[in-house]
Order: structure tokens, then C-alpha cells, then sequence
């Protein structure tokens, strides 16, 4: 285009918005002119509430969770069981677990999973820290909430070898049918797990 | 819960990036999750590109265009035919048919498309401004580049009408099969216009 019929402001948004989890050249276009026809209401309100989360929150020293406070708001709690670590791949899992409200220790965030394919290791996630607490005098057991794949069993049996070694009682989440499934739609190791799991 | 364990800044992004078109409450805390594991790469960058987006982008008053000049660069660009008026129903037309490289001259920005069921009327697009526009000496046709739905059609027959009592040449997008596109696949309105339209 030889006159420039889209500012570089404009540009740069769309541009910037199309680095977000799920969103191609054509939703951050939407995405941008929905942000551009409400600045008060959106486009503000929105640059605001990141600007004060990339400001404020930073990882938790101790477990790894996202938070304005450091240590994070679970490490401090005084209500919470400490004598409980339950372990998580992702911060995203943390949030999930607090929203099922079944949980009342603390907890570790790995940061990711073992993966040969993509080449990560033991030491690029935050399982030395993990060990060292899971070695306080305080706590009584490990449960280890990792995702149900490959990766997440790899790295389950790895950080559960790993604890053997100090002693500490190990648990996992159980395998079954999810609340709601239809056995129909469900795979064939999920309906195996569930069958010999059988109470 | 009882001990906060997600803060008041994590909730406020969360909630802001779940009102973003085609987000739910799910993909809201994935992107938001995913911004705050990398904060100086992409959320703090993007919140400056909205606040500058914020700050600096208007509505041309000419044509209804966002840009950072008002008028906008197409209505101020000397390069430009400024006999031709394509109207259109949104700035994400105007961003498609500047892609598209086709067209030369002047544009006009409705804000939407007549419809009964969503209570939207003449008054509340751009229609006068447009009229009055059409109405200069220098203009010699206006495109209708409406949407092909029945309230963008309704628009452009409500436009054309008006249009006519000021004398001005009007003309309409052709319809027909899109480029790329397999007959199978298309409705019979669209294969009857492509052959009554046949060259």
C-alpha cells in the first residue's frame, strides 16, 4: 500500500495480540478492532490490568505460583496444611485444583514436564527445590497431580524415585472416569485404569 | 475460599481478557496465564501497545476509519481518488478491502448494517454524514461494499435510495463464487447470482 491506510499504533496491536494462546492474523484483527471500538469501556481498562499484573505479580521463591505477594498468598497462609505438598506441572493446574476447592495444603509448581522430544530435563524444572522441601521435618506426604500423558507420568515416576530416596510418602491422583463422561467417548487406558481401579 | 490464593490482579486480567471476542472463561485464564509467564516479552509490551492504542487512536470525522490522524491518512492522503466513496459497514471491511490492494479512492464507514431485530436504525449509522459527502461536486460514484446478508442488503437498498435524490452514479460488489471456492460446498444463492451473472 503506498499511503499507510492502517496506522502503526493499529499495526502494532494487532500484531502484539496475535502472539496470545489461540489467536491467528484474522481473530487479532477482530480482537483488536473490538479493543479499538470501546477505549474507555475496553482498550483502557484492559492495557491497565496488564500493565499492573506485569508489575506486580512475579513467581513465589518457594512454590513457584504466580502472585503479588512473595512468598505467595498459600505459601503464607497460616490456614493451610504444611505437612501436604501437592505437585503441579503448571500454574494453570494450581488454579484448576483451587477452583475444585478439594485442597487445603501447599503446593509446588514444576513448571512443564519432562520431554525427550522437546528437551527438557530434571534440571530445567523446579524439582531440586522440591526435594529440598519435600526433606523438611514438617511434611507427611507428596502428592504428586500431574497430567495424565506421557510426559506427565514420565516425570511423576522420575520426581517420585527422587523423594524414595528422603523417605516421604508419595501419592497420585487417581486414573477413572471423569465425573460426567460417557464411557462411550472415553479411550481404552482410561476404561482399563477405571476397570481395575474398581471400589 | 478462604485464604485468597489467586490475587486480585491475576482475577481483574483474567476477567478483562475473558470480554475479548470468542473468549470464554477458559482460553481468558490460558492467555492470561500465558502473559504472565512472560512478562517483559509480551505483557508488558502489549499493555503499552493498547495504552498507545488507547491514547492516540480516534474515528476519523470524515469517514468513520480508526487512525492516529483525524482526518484519517486515506481521507488526507493527496494519492487518492477522491471521486469514488466505497461505503462499508465496519473498519474491518475497510481493513479487508485496503488488503485486498483493489481500491484507490475515498472510503465511508457506516457502523453497522440496518436491522429491525436488533433495533438499529438510519440515525444510528453514519448515513447523513455520507449523504452529504456524496453530495461534493468532485464525487462521482459511491460503491456499495455491503455485507451479502439481509441486513447488509436492506443497508444498501436504504443507502441507494437516499443516494438517488442527490443524482450520484451508485454501484454494488458482484456476486458470485469466491475465488477458491468449490461449488459443492456453496449455497444455492450464491450459484444462481454466479450464473445470472455469467460473463
Amino acid at each position: 500500500m503506498s499511503t499507510r491506510s492502517v496506522g502503526p499504533e493499529i499495526t502494532r496491536l494487532i500484531e502484539m495480540m496475535s502472539k496470545l494462546p489461540g489467536m491467528g492474523p484474522r481473530s487479532a484483527r477482530r480482537a483488536a478492532l473490538h479493543l479499538l471500538k470501546k477505549p474507555d469501556q475496553l482498550l483502557a481498562p484492559l492495557s491497565r490490568a496488564m500493565a499492573d499484573a506485569a508489575q506486580k505479580v512475579s513467581q513465589c521463591q518457594v512454590c513457584g505460583n504466580f502472585d503479588t505477594l512473595n512468598p505467595c498468598a498459600v505459601c503464607q497462609s497460616g490456614g493451610r496444611d504444611e505437612s501436604v505438598i501437592c505437585v503441579l506441572a503448571d500454574v494453570g493446574d494450581l488454579w484448576a485444583m483451587e477452583r475444585s476447592g478439594v485442597f487445603r495444603g501447599r503446593y509446588h509448581v514444576l513448571g512443564g514436564s519432562l520431554s525427550a522430544l522437546d528437551g527438557i530435563g530434571p534440571e530445567d524444572l523446579n524439582i531440586a527445590r522440591l526435594i529440598s522441601r519435600a526433606g523438611e521435618v514438617h511434611v507427611k506426604e507428596v502428592i504428586l497431580a500431574l497430567n495424565a500423558t506421557v510426559d506427565g507420568q514420565t516425570t511423576a515416576h522420575y520426581v517420585a524415585d527422587q523423594l524414595e530416596t528422603i523417605g516421604v510418602k508419595v501419592s497420585r491422583l487417581a486414573h477413572g472416569v471423569p465425573v460426567g463422561g460417557e464411557l462411550g467417548s472415553l479411550d481404552d487406558g482410561t476404561i482399563a485404569a477405571a476397570f481395575s481401579s474398581r471400589r
